[in-house]
C-alpha cells in the first residue's frame, strides 16, 4: 500500500470513521495515481476501486500487487456487494465539497451507511503540503514557463493578435515538454488588460499596450502559475504609478510569505495599501498550486489560512481601472525551510517588447 | 426578457415553485449568454446574476437592457439581500445534480427558504431540444471535423505518433474557425486501440493498424463529436469480421433513430448483435451533444429514453479485445422532422491511409 492511502486510513481512523468514500479523481489519482473515471473506497477490509468497462483494462495495466487496491466493473456489482462493503460500518465519511446533492442520496442508498460524515476536504489540505517528488514536478512546470517568457520578449510584436501569442505559447509549453496546460492562457492587451480574466481576442498589439500574460503549463500532472504585465514599444506614463505599486506589493508579499504567516493578515496589508493610493484588491492574492491550479490553501481576505512548510501558493496582486487598463504580476512561491522560494523566476522590472 | 427565461419561469411556475437558483455554469450560459464564475436566481420579481469582481464589468459588457438581468458583486450582497431575494417563497428549486451537498447546505443557510426542492435537470432536458441557431452551430462544427478527416486521411503515415496526429488535429481546428477542442481527441493506434479512451502516447504508426481517431470541436460554444477507425497500408483480415459488425450496427441504428425511438431498446438490439457474435457493448451506445459534449438524452441499456425531433445525439457503437484491438464508428445526428440526418458525413468504409 502506497504512502498516501496509509497515511489517509489512519487519518480516518483517528477521526473515528470506518471507511471513507473517494469521488474526486484529483484525490483519487493523488492516492492511487489512477486516472478515470469511478470511486474510490477504503473499507475497513480493503482498498476498492469502481470504475466502468471503458477503463479497466487501462486501470490493471497502471496498478501492481503492492498497490493493494481491488479493482471492480461496476457492472459486476450487485446491490448486496454494494452493502457489504461498509458492513457493520457506524460512520463513513464522504468528500462533501465534491459530491452532488443527488449523489449524496444516491450514497445513502446505495452502501446503507448508518451516518455519511462530512470529511472537510479531509485529502486536499493533505495535499496543501507536497513531497520532494512534487515540489521537483512543479518546478519543472514552472521552469518551463520561465523559459516560454524568455521565448515571448523575443516574439511578442506590434501587430501580433492576442490569440497568436496565446497560440505560440501553448506550442511552447508543448514542445518544451509539459504534458498540457495548466489552464487557458490569458493574453490581454490594451484596454482588455482591464479584465482580471479576460479571453484573448483577435485585437492586435498597439505601440503603448500593456499586455498581461497569466499562463501555466503542467508537467507530469503538477501545475505552474504566473503573469507577467509587459508592454510593446514603450512603458505609457499613465500606468507606472500602478505598476510600481503592484510591484512593491508583490515583492513585499513574497518577503513576508514564511512558515507560520497567517496570509488573510498579508492579504489585508496589500488591499489596506490599494486603498491608501485610492484603488481596490478585487480578487484574491492567492491560491495553491499542484494537481490542480487552484487548490488548497487561499490567500485572501476572507480567510484564516497559517503557511507551513513545503506548501506551494501563488502570489499574484492586480489592480485594474475599469476600461483603461490593469496590471497583475504573479509568480508560484515554495514555503521553503521556513521562507518563500519563488518558483517562476522571470523578470519583474519593466519588460518592453519589439523596441 | 430572452426566451430561454421566460420559458423557464414558466416552467418553475407550473411546478409550484416561486423561484430557482441555478448554479451550473452551462446552464447559465444557455439562459442568458453569460460565460463567468457566478449564480444566477430567478426571484418572483427578478432575476439576479451574481459574480465577483473579476468578471463583473465583463458581464455588464455583455448584457444589455432587453436582458433584464441585475447584476450584483457578491462583495457588495449583505445576509440581509440573500434573505430578501426569496422572501416570502415556501419553496425554490435548486439543481441537486450539480450543487455539491456542502453547497446545498450553505444555500438552505444563505437564502432562508422554507425548502429547497431538487429538479431533475430541468433545464438540462429543455437543452435537449434544439433551435435552429443551436443546429447550425452544430453543423458547422461537424462541417469542420468532416473537413478534418479528408484532410487526415493525406496526413496520417506509417512513422507518425499517436500524440503528432492528435495535435494536427487539433491546429486543424482552430485554423478551420473552431473555438477549441470538444474535448481531448483520441487517436489510439494497433493494440492501444482496445481502450476505448486511449490517451495518445509516442507509439508511430505501423503497416497494418487500425487507428481510432474520436475528434470534435466547438463552434460558437456548440460541440461535434466523430470517430472513425482506419487503417495504415492495409486492413488486417482478422479485424474485417468485427469492423463489419460494429458499421452493420452503427448503420442500423441511424435507420432506427427516429421521433419516438426508444433508445434502451435500440441499444439493446445491438448488444443482443454483438453478443450473439460473442461480443459485448461495453459502452453507452451514445450520448446527446450541445454546448457539452456529453449531455442528456443518453442511449443506453439501462434507461428509456425516447427520441424527439430536434434532439442531437451520437451513435458510437464500438467492439473491443483486450490486449489486441478495437474498432469504434461514431456520428453526430439531428433528429429532423421526424428521421434522422447525420451531421458528420465522413465516410466509413474501409478507410485505408498512406498507401
Amino acid at each position: 500500500m502506497n504512502n498516501n492511502i496509509r497515511w489517509l486510513r489512519d487519518r480516518i481512523k483517528m477521526q473515528d470513521l470506518q471507511g471513507i468514500i473517494i469521488s474526486n479523481p484529483i484525490n483519487i489519482k493523488y492516492l492511487t495515481g489512477i486516472e478515470a473515471e469511478g470511486t474510490f473506497l477504503i473499507t475497513p477490509k480493503e482498498n476498492i476501486y469502481i470504475t466502468d468497462g471503458r477503463y479497466v483494462e487501462a486501470v490493471n495495466n497502471k496498478l501492481t500487487i503492492n498497490d493493494e487496491i481491488f479493482v471492480y466493473d461496476i457492472k459486476d456489482l450487485t446491490l448486496d456487494d454494494y452493502e457489504n462493503f461498509f458492513m457493520f460500518c457506524e460512520k463513513v465519511g464522504f468528500e462533501e465539497n465534491y459530491v452532488t446533492y443527488a449523489k449524496y442520496k444516491d450514497y445513502m442508498h446505495r452502501y446503507k451507511v448508518n451516518s455519511l460524515e462530512e470529511t472537510e476536504g479531509i485529502i486536499e489540505k493533505q495535499r496543501m503540503i507536497k513531497d520532494p517528488e512534487e515540489i521537483e514536478k512543479i518546478s519543472r512546470a514552472c521552469k518551463i514557463t520561465d523559459d516560454c517568457f524568455e521565448y515571448l520578449k523575443k516574439y511578442i510584436k506590434v501587430g501580433l493578435t492576442e490569440k497568436q501569442i496565446a497560440k505560440e505559447i501553448e506550442d511552447y509549453f508543448i514542445k518544451a515538454g509539459a504534458d498540457d496546460l495548466a489552464f487557458e492562457t490569458v493574453v490581454a492587451s490594451g484596454r482588455n488588460t482591464s479584465m482580471p480574466h479576460a479571453v484573448p481576442t483577435d485585437k492586435k498589439i498597439e505601440p503603448g499596450d500593456p499586455i498581461t500574460i497569466d499562463m501555466g503549463c503542467k508537467y507530469n500532472g503538477y501545475c505552474s502559475d504566473m503573469t507577467r504585465t509587459i508592454f510593446a514599444k514603450y512603458v505609457p506614463e499613465e500606468i507606472k504609478e500602478i505598476y510600481e505599486l503592484v510591484l512593491k506589493n508583490q515583492k513585499q508579499v513574497i518577503n513576508e510569505m514564511k512558515e507560520g504567516t497567517n496570509l488573510k493578515l498579508v492579504s489585508r496589508i496589500v488591499q489596506n495599501d490599494f486603498k491608501l493610493h485610492g484603488y481596490d484588491l478585487i480578487h484574491a492574492l492567492g491560491h495553491g498550486v499542484g494537481l490542480e491550479i487552484h487548490e488548497l490553501p487561499f490567500s485572501s481576505i476572507k480567510y484564516d489560512s497559517v503557511l507551513k512548510n513545503n506548501m506551494v501558493i501563488t502570489n499574484e496582486p492586480g489592480i485594474y481601472i475599469p476600461n483603461k487598463f490593469g496590471v497583475r504580476i504573479e509568480d508560484t512561491v515554495w514555503i521553503n525551510k521556513g521562507v518563500s522560494t519563488p518558483l517562476t523566476k522571470s523578470e519583474k522590472d519593466y519588460v518592453v517588447v519589439d523596441i
